[in-house]
């Protein structure tokens, strides 16, 4: 028997087993009502309260509902909301400006906009049919309690379930559209191989909009796992949930642990969640030495991740192996560094350009509306990462020794160096630009502008990054401007982007950056 | 991104990340030479050297390859081997009589038969293109090592992996197709829920014939973990084995943990494994008793499982709920001998008639050329358990009440009580028989048989065992046989076991017999 993969499966587990278990705790402080603490069978009503108003509004399947909003239980129940009903739901930063939010809603073509009350006045003037505010609007205009919603007419693995858009090598982010089947996968193999159970509380850490938060809010809800929310990365913030609530999971980029072990630094007592905790770490690839003071200073277990939006994310996990268990900190920290062992079902392989690819039902289902960008990141039959990596032959476990896109990946956001480029290129003063990502110990890497001026024209650094603060999402600009005289380039004119990056990653060890 | 889900997953981790890691450790003792112990890496050997033997013989693609077997290291990797490249593996239980092997090589249409040399004998007789004695045998004119084999020519997650042959409502045993996606979901749903990763040590406590050993062979690969091959259940064995490789998970019916209880009673100093094992228990709802025993005399988890051959086989799984941590160790025991939570994916309800029915993808894609029993039991698009039960509103738990079926569980293996009947009638001195499962401390159930005999004739007890250990397995003849003036039968000549059965559970608390 066939049945389809939905990401049903995941909500039905969890109504049906863990009705009265605690569900979802939002965020307390938040501009919007939170949520009540409610179980999972609040959240199966809450869902169908979301369903029925789409329902009502007359959204049809298949349509776009694209979310504006920081981590909130109102964005995980729209997670569910959405694709189980055969909409799409399209979760977007809500770091981005205002005109890179408009250019996602018209790219995705969404008919209804749902807005965080933070950036309200910053979306203000985006157009969709339908726009609600998150919070007292959406519960008193929107939801319908208690109407039972139109069942998915024909539920299918293959369908669209949400589209997150990613930066890439263009300028303009692509929307990638994940399936239900894709969704299903990722989520069951990233709970096997996190031994994820019952037992577990996962706190929010990271953000929802980033790939549907790793497929977490499916599998966890499947699992019946407690879900925490929290709306914004703050170190000691994290701790005092991780003992408030029991928390014993999380996942996040190293900027998220970098946070967390300054916070531990100046807690009072002792640190919670020791042997308790396990954390997955992804995004760029993190220090040794960061993965050894989470071992030490906060006794949590470290698993390392590798994965792309594209890929639903989860590609590789690496943890501490039996065999390994007796090296030195030191060693077993930098072995843990790599990206890891495929998930079952997960093939790599590297391409003679030392490109590595994959094949796999995590494997995106194409870029919305892009066909061109789909074939050529899918050519003959494997997923091209853009990352330059190399295969143990030894244990398997994949490193990834070079960024081949140009993306800069600071604090876990990931950025078009391109896109970068192109709006310092738009100032009047600048001749030339190349942007690439420097080493920093807060956020992994930050990016860099090495700028040419035009004959006879001045600009400071300072006016430069005000320049791009203005236009792009702040994360985005740079935080430091070096002005040359010139870009070196190949004889074909190409700019050696390594070349520029060598001297700022020198004695590191690894070429990523 | 779509790529079959097939068996070659399991095992393409296994050699990637744990080429060098323990793989398969053999039985030491048996009739045949055990495969020398080998890592992961010499298993995708061996896999490899199995399939270019197949490709020697010319045994096409979809073509069934039957192997009659204890456990053994050799079934273990026809498992993979058969599957992988396309043929059809059925397993098949070497406790059967020849002529019951005979009626599964010649139903499945097997062209070629490898038999464990224990019971060369007893099978000698059957016909197939290509027949092996496992071991020296297969070794020497099969296997060729170093050669590459054909590669499945288009690889299929819907393709028939593998033919287990299951004892139903009928006296002949029906042939059950699973599929890759059948095996590859349940080993993936299985290992989430039971948390298995590389650091275990898996025991093949269970045989391998049954449902494929549950499919554990391909999760535990996939995971990277030890698998240890047992070849007969013996309780003090299974304890020795504990203790020499550290066991940590194994899988059985109700009467292999009463077998390693009567043994732990007479083991010397402390029972090996406590707070380390876990068990995972089907068949036969296992007494309470039993489950309070595993935990406090022995100190190992348990789980309780339900499924069938037809389910890949995991419908549900039960282990103790946080909520019930503080229980009374009875009150526990008496929660975890239900069949449990659904597994992720799957779909349970109570028909009318107080049936369980199931929807998922670990659902069988039919019964081997009978089309007609397959439309029966998949009818209305919901797979027929023919078990009775309820599901238990506040938690989502099922209990098994009632097997509707005909079918007798003794000692993990299923009976077909229709089938005995047959045997039984057809000696000459009874007129009237009826087979019926009576509880039994040792086995869960025994088998009994009610007869009537015809007028004038005289047979015994002993005879009549005796009579059908000369026709079927000896596990399916009965224990016990009373004689009857009579048997009831409704108004419409139906015979109502349920009744006959009633006086032997009566104070057991549960209608399952």
């Amino acid at each position: 028997m066939r049945v389809p993969m939905t990401i049903s499966d995941f909500l039905d587990r969890a109504e049906l087993g863990f009705a009265a278990s605690p569900g979802v705790i939002d965020e307390p402080s938040q501009p919007a009502a939170p949520v009540p603490a409610s179980t999972y069978g609040r959240l199966g009503e809450r869902v169908r309260a979301w369903q029925a108003g789409l329902d009502a509004l007359g959204v049809g399947e298949g349509e776009r509902v694209a979310v504006v909003s920081h981590n909130s239980a109102r964005l995980l129940e729209l997670l569910f909301a959405v694709p189980m009903s055969g909409r799409i739901c399209v979760p977007v930063n809500f770091r981005l400006k205002a005109e890179e939010i408009e250019y996602v809603v018209r790219q995705s073509g969404a008919s209804v906009v749902l807005v965080d009350p933070e950036v309200r006045d910053a979306v203000a003037d985006i157009k969709a049919e339908h726009r609600f505010v998150l919070g007292e609007q959406t519960e008193s205009e929107l939801m319908r309690f208690g109407v039972e919603p139109r069942p998915w007419s024909s539920p299918d693995e293959d369908a669209t379930a949400t589209i997150n858009y990613t930066s890439g090598t263009t300028a303009r982010p692509k929307g990638v559209q994940l399936t239900h089947r894709n969704i299903w996968v990722n989520g069951l193999t990233f709970g096997l191989h996190t031994r994820a159970w019952e037992r577990d509380v996962y706190l929010h850490t990271l953000p929802m909009f980033h790939c549907n938060g790793w497929g977490m809010p499916f599998v966890m809800a499947g699992l019946g796992v407690k879900q925490v929310v929290l709306r914004k990365v703050d170190g000691a913030e994290i701790l005092r949930r991780v003992d408030e609530h029991g928390v014993t999971m999380m996942c996040g980029a190293p900027a998220v642990w970098n946070a967390v072990l300054d916070a531990a630094a100046g807690w009072e007592g002792e640190v919670p969640g020791r042997d308790r905790v396990r954390i997955v770490c992804a995004g760029a690839p993190p220090p040794s030495r960061m993965i050894q003071r989470v071992e030490e200073e906060l006794g949590w277990e470290f698993t390392q991740i590798y994965g792309l939006t594209e890929t639903s994310p989860v590609l590789t996990f690496n943890r501490t192996r039996p065999e390994d268990e007796g090296l030195p900190a030191q060693e077993r920290a930098r072995k843990l560094s790599r990206a890891g062992l495929p998930a079952l079902g997960v093939k790599l392989r590297v391409a003679g350009s030392g490109e590595v690819l994959a094949r796999s039902n995590v494997v995106l289902d194409g870029y919305w509306e892009k066909p061109q960008e789909t074939a050529a990141v899918l050519e003959g039959g494997w997923f091209h990462t853009g990352d330059g990596g190399s295969i143990d032959e030894a244990d398997g476990h994949l490193t990834i020794s070079d960024r081949k896109k140009d993306v800069i990946i600071t604090g876990g956001e990931n950025v078009s160096s391109i896109e970068v480029e192109d709006t310092i290129f738009s100032h009047p003063a600048v001749a030339e630009v190349a942007v690439i990502g420097v080493p920093d110990a807060k956020w992994g890497e930050t990016i860099k502008a090495l700028v040419v001026l035009a004959e006879a024209a001045e600009v400071s650094e300072t006016e430069i990054i005000a320049y791009c603060k203005q236009r792009i999402a702040g994360y985005k600009a740079p935080t430091s401007v070096e002005f040359r005289d010139a870009i070196p380039r190949t004889a074909t004119g190409k700019v050696q982007k390594f070349k520029l990056r060598e001297p700022y990653w020198e004695g590191r060890g690894r070429g990523v950056n």
